[in-house]
């Protein structure tokens, strides 16, 4: 049965979807924007502002999807500025920092994304039996 | 193993890959562009017309598929019209309604898609061990 | 748990990221852009080129990653050349030929990919417990 994951530390969505849901073993978080958590609108200084924004709110919000960083599967990275590539990946790096085993990535220059944002990132996270139990 | 999961009520792909795939309790349907049923060719009508096209070329496959909407785990929305967003958003809004749990989701601005087609959507579908049985 | 696999048959990752990651009997390989084995940088010849060599360096790692192209649930590809899209089938179509089932597929025209790449491929696998046991 698909659940509905809520946290109260992000900004809901803008749209009619679930920001995470839960089907099984397998938890997919919708799509992110970089939202303020205080004021709700997309946060001001481009790329790596953007990024170490979705991240914090991921982080913000993963306790109360029941998940650690540690059971993501995937993160699909989507910019309309590929060229600001460098720094996306150094906001990206001052999370998954050098002593952790990384996740799978997958990056792609789009031309449009949702609410003016430059970077949108999609998460899968996976809960193993083993996690589970 | 994988095992292909067909539907004579939608159009066969143009190109070589399964329309749905089942391996374990995931089923995975292919990006799915707005093809008429009874042509096969692309709707005319734009970003609703195809996103509404979509999502109803959907529910006609499901029986086939062994699925219900609410097995639903996460669609992926690829468009070339980020502009009609607002139009895609209430083709959507009519088929997951106010009243039920809505599933995860993706929207991504794009430069080009198969066919010609300004919408293309992908779904991830997972059956639970609970609904399994 | 997270595992990453690695393959010594194939370039390592650019970044910070793991190329597969087993998380219970779901496998997600990164966005695979056309690395060549021997030099490590992106091969030359455009879209059919660089779609062999994705195809071909998976194969390549399949092995250490316990993995075979039966277990593949989707390929996601993603080019800057849509307009090319017959060259990227025919590149498709050599590997997976018309004797087996094929896997689930999406294919998405954007803007731009990492390395300059023209075309990037990302494939989600599950083993189910039939084939685990």
């Amino acid at each position: 049965m698909r659940i509905t994951l809520q946290s109260g530390n992000i900004p809901a969505p803008k749209f009619r979807y679930s920001p995470c849901v839960k089907i099984g073993s397998s938890y997919q978080v919708s799509g992110m924007v970089a939202l303020d958590p205080a004021s709700g609108t997309l946060v001001a200084g481009g790329p790596a502002a953007e990024t170490a924004c979705i991240l914090s709110n991921l982080q913000r919000a993963l306790p109360d999807y029941g998940l650690g960083l540690d059971d993501l599967l995937i993160a699909r990275i989507y910019t309309t500025r590929m060229d600001a590539f460098v720094d996306i990946n150094s906001a990206w790096e001052a999370v998954f920092t050098a002593d952790r085993v990384p996740p799978a990535r997958t990056s792609v220059g789009v031309s449009a994304l949702p609410l003016g944002a430059c970077v949108e990132i999609e998460f899968s996270f996976v809960k193993s039996e083993a996690s589970i139990i």
